[in-house]
Parts: structure tokens; sequence; C-alpha cells
């Protein structure tokens, strides 16, 4: 049995024709036209139509960003689709494509898609943390995916780190976002390219060339394995096993801690620093069963296969 | 159908008949001899026995304080028994008792009581905090309780609420259990007793009484609504609060928190700050639901209830 996956973002939506070993047969993009609802759904209408050639799907997956009702009808709210307030998504691409659609977060779509195909396929709890330009979280519970009471949990990048400590977009201060995201990397680079560092001598170079510092300029000087650069990306690991440590495993317990989104692409560079943190603080360190921090499996497709098999499990 | 619960403390162990509307039938309690595993399997099966009077039991849960393996066969380490390290707890009963028997950790079974028959009825989705000697925790996710992958999740004591903070028994600093404990509690108002305040008069005053002053005198100052003792319970009060909104309710995203344990017996003086400083905290206020903040239904006996019941369930 194959299913749908739609995976929405705020330029472009990608929809993929998925089989039930997690593999994508069929890839697709358009633009996402996030002004107007209509268009919105005539666009996933249209992914959707173009891959549904096949009596073979049985549903549909959509994973977008947003707070969403806790029975998945509803996207109350989405931060980069702006026509999407109150919308009732899920019926509405029902009666576009008369296929049954599953909605759900990204994260947790992308969570789930490493907890059945990827990193995870061994674990039954485990944690995944999407490094992009927020922080994305989802959890795995003895297989189930974990959703909250009101369909709004596994927040984990919006859990607080550093009370008190620096602003960030949900209103809280010291959210694990604000130091751990691919924005805040971008943030303290920009600043140190500033400081008159020595060690920030490249990254001001770099700088200077095009009056602001960008994320494709950090990420070269990180490729050339720049001192300043290197310091910035330790600190964000640090600040990850940190809150692996006091945080999710006092929670959660979870067996396997998967790191994915695209500052996970760093690769070792990344996990050293998440590991030797984390083994510092964990408690009753040696005498309790110890979790595995890895990098994800997926990149760009994991909420395209995830929503795909979540619903083809709700549906099949 | 009928179960017993059997609730090991560190110097009593209760035990109870307990139907399948969790209502106590009939309820005993006799010393816990935790110097001698022998005798502790002796002093168990003799409880039960004497509980055991009705072809209508089904099961034994046994609920402990202690690490225990995830599929709750052997008690790692109880911190109350010197006697149970590695203990093969489970089958040592059931041989004993030859009635099967579900071993589980003590803040879980009170957890799992307040779910099913007390403050949490009408939720899918809750947290329990048992505050006591220390801060245990229970986390019931749709339905389900979250044992973790190793079987120590929902350690929400040990949650850091302050890096770098107060230093707390299992070897971390600021966990929730340092700032929001029994015991953290005392050792404030003895801090304040002698701090020369003129609102520490009354404890100084107490103090003086015994050389040291004592929980019953502390509780006697609360009872009287002095002052400063009234200024601990807020400040605990509002430290809970903090740990609800900024790390269980972004992680977890329960419905409901079930506040327990002795200190819960002070009511409204604790359950008002914990609310007022929930709100001041909770991110997209007025956006989003609210999970509700109540006081555990049952004190003493939510481990004896939890703990027959999810034996109930388990082996029914």
């Amino acid at each position: 049995m194959h299913a749908i996956g739609i995976d929405i973002g705020g330029t472009k939506m990608a929809g993929a024709l998925v089989d039930d070993a997690g593999t994508i047969l069929k890839e697709l993009r358009i633009p996402s036209p996030i002004d107007d609802s209509d268009q919105m759904i005539e666009a996933i209408g249209s992914l959707i139509s173009k891959l549904d050639q096949s009596e073979q799907v049985v549903a549909v997956g959509v994973a977008a960003a947003g707070f969403m009702s806790a029975d998945r009808e509803i996207m109350y709210h989405s931060p980069n689709i702006a026509a999407w307030r109150n919308e009732p998504l899920k019926k509405r691409i029902e009666t576009k494509t008369r296929l049954p659609v599953l909605l759900e977060n990204d994260a947790n779509a992308a969570g789930w898609a490493e907890f059945r195909f990827g990193a995870g396929v061994q674990a039954k709890s485990m944690i995944m943390l999407t490094i992009g330009t927020g922080v994305g979280g989802a959890i795995i519970s003895d297989g189930v995916l974990l959703k909250g009471g009101f369909g709004i949990g596994a927040e984990l990048g919006h859990a607080v780190l550093n009370p008190g400590g620096r602003e960030c977009g949900c209103g809280q201060h010291g959210c694990v976002e604000s130091y751990c995201s691919g924005t805040a990397l971008l943030k303290a680079a920009r600043e140190l390219a500033v400081s008159g560092e020595i060690k920030a001598t490249r990254l001001k170079e770099l700088m200077l060339e095009t009056g602001e510092l960008s994320g494709e300029q950090l990420y070269q000087a990180i490729l050339e394995d720049d001192a300043g650069a290197n310091e910035l990306i330790t600190e964000l690991g640090e600040n990850l096993g940190t809150a692996i440590a006091s945080i999710f495993v006092p929670v959660l317990d979870p067996e396997l801690v998967v790191i994915g989104g695209g500052v996970s692409a760093l690769g070792e560079k990344l996990l050293a620093p998440i590991r030797s943190s984390f083994e510092q603080l964990i408690p009753a360190k040696g005498y309790r069963p110890e979790l595995q921090i890895v990098k994800a499996k997926f990149l760009n497709q994991a909420g395209l296969i995830g929503a795909a098999d979540l619903a083809r499990h709700s549906f099949a």
C-alpha cells in the first residue's frame, strides 16, 4: 500500500508518493501561495492528483508547522502560511481529493519518519530535535507519537534552558530554540564577526564582502574549519547536550535522541559537543543505562515520509 | 474483581484490598525490615496473605521508590530500603504468594490512582507532582502511563529549573526537587529562622523551644498564618508554577497538573502561587487552551490504590 506525503513550507510545498517501507517513489515540489487559502487548497490538490495515479494510494498525510487542534481537524495558526488562521484543513483537503487526510505538525512527522525508517528503527522510546530555522521536537514513547493533551506537546525547542535568558519569539526567555537554532547560530556569528576578537578574523572578512554575514558565508567558514565558527557550533552543541541531560532525560527517559534538520548536516562537529556536555551532566552516570545521541537519516524528506506513514497507519 | 496494593516505605509498608472502583476494602500497616531482603519478602508475603481472603483477588501491585528495570522485574536500587540492590523483586514475591505481581515506582502508582479514580478522572493527558520529602512525578499521556525507554522516565523532580543552582541529592544542580520538596521547604525555614529578619520572629521563637526547627513546628507556623512561613510556601509554589510553565507544558502539554503528597495538604496556600506564576509565564497566553492545576484527591493511599489498579489492568 502507498500513501502520499505533503510537507508544506513557507515558500514551497513538497509532495511524495511513499511505499510502506518508507521509500519515496515519486517526488514533486511547487510554490506555496501562502496568502490565499483557496489557492493553497488548489495547490495541495494538484500535487495530490499528480501523485495519486495508482489504486494503491490509501491516504494522504499533510505535515506543516503550526498550532493545530488536538483532533488534527483545524490549523489554528501557522507561522509561515499567512492564509491559515482557524483553517479547517483536514476537511477541505478531503473534500478536494476524496482521500482520507491526516494532518500533523511537521516536526512530529519528521520524528515519526526517523522512528519508523531512519535512525530510530531499533528504539521504542526516542526524541527528535530538528535544528533548522527554529528547534522542532518530536517524542515517541513506547511506540506512540506523543501529541499532548491539547495537541501541542513535544515543543522541545520551547523548554526553558536558561531562565531569564535570551528572548525567544514565543514570548518566553531562555528557550532551547533561542540558543540552539540555526537562527541563533547566525546571530551569534554576526555578533562575533564585529567583536574585534582574533578568532573572528575570517568571519569579519566574509562579512565585509557583503555587509552582513549570511548563512551561506557562515557555512563556508565552518567548511574551512574556521576557529571562530567552530567555537559557535561547539557552544550550540553544548547547550543542546545540557538540555538533553537536564530536561529531556529526567522527564522522558528516551533510549535515543535523534538530531535532525539542516544544522545536523554538520555531523560530528555538532554531535561531539552534544555528547560531551550530556555526559558531564547526566545524573548517576555509570549507574544507569545510557541513551544514544545520533544524527538523523533523513534530511529534507523526513516530513514527507513521516506524514505519509502516519496517514497509512491511521487509515489503512 | 479485587486486587491487592502494597506501598513500601522506609519505615512502614501498607497493604490494601482494593476493588475495581478504587475503593479500599481493608487496609493494614506493618514495619519495614529494611536491612534484610528475606525479612522484607516475608513481611510483604504476610501482608498479602492477610488481605487475600477472597477468590476475587486477581493480582498484587507493589509500589516502592527506586530505580527499577524497564520490564519491572528487578529493583536495582531503592534509596529507602538498604536491602534492595539488584533485587529480583517481582519473581520473589510471586514465588512467595503465587499471585501475579506488578512492580511500579511509587510516584507513578500515585499518579495512576489520581488518573483512574481521583483528580484526573476527566483527563486523558495529565501529570502529577508528589510534593513530599522529595518531588515525585508521573506522566499519563493519552491514557498511558509513561515509563520511559529505560524505565526511569517521569522523574519530574529532577528536571533542572535553575542551572547551576542548589545542589541536589541526585548530583545535579538546580533540580525542581531542590526548590520544591518538603525537605527544601524545611531547610529554607531553618535558614530564615536564624536570619534575624522581622518576618522570621515566630519561626525563631519556635526554633528556640527545641534547638532546631522541626517539620511539625514549621507546620504549626503555617497553620498560624505566620508571615515568614507563608512567604516560604509562596516561593515554593512559584517555583513549581515556573517549572510547569517553562518545562512540563512545552514538553508534555498536559490537560491537567495534579499536586499531591504531604505538602499538598496546604491546599490553596500552595496552589494559588503555583497558578499565578504559571499564568505569568505561559507562552501565547489567551491564544491556547489552558491546563488546570488542582490538588490530589488521595493523600497517603494513592500508591496503594494505583498499584492495585495497575496490577488488575495488567493481569485481569
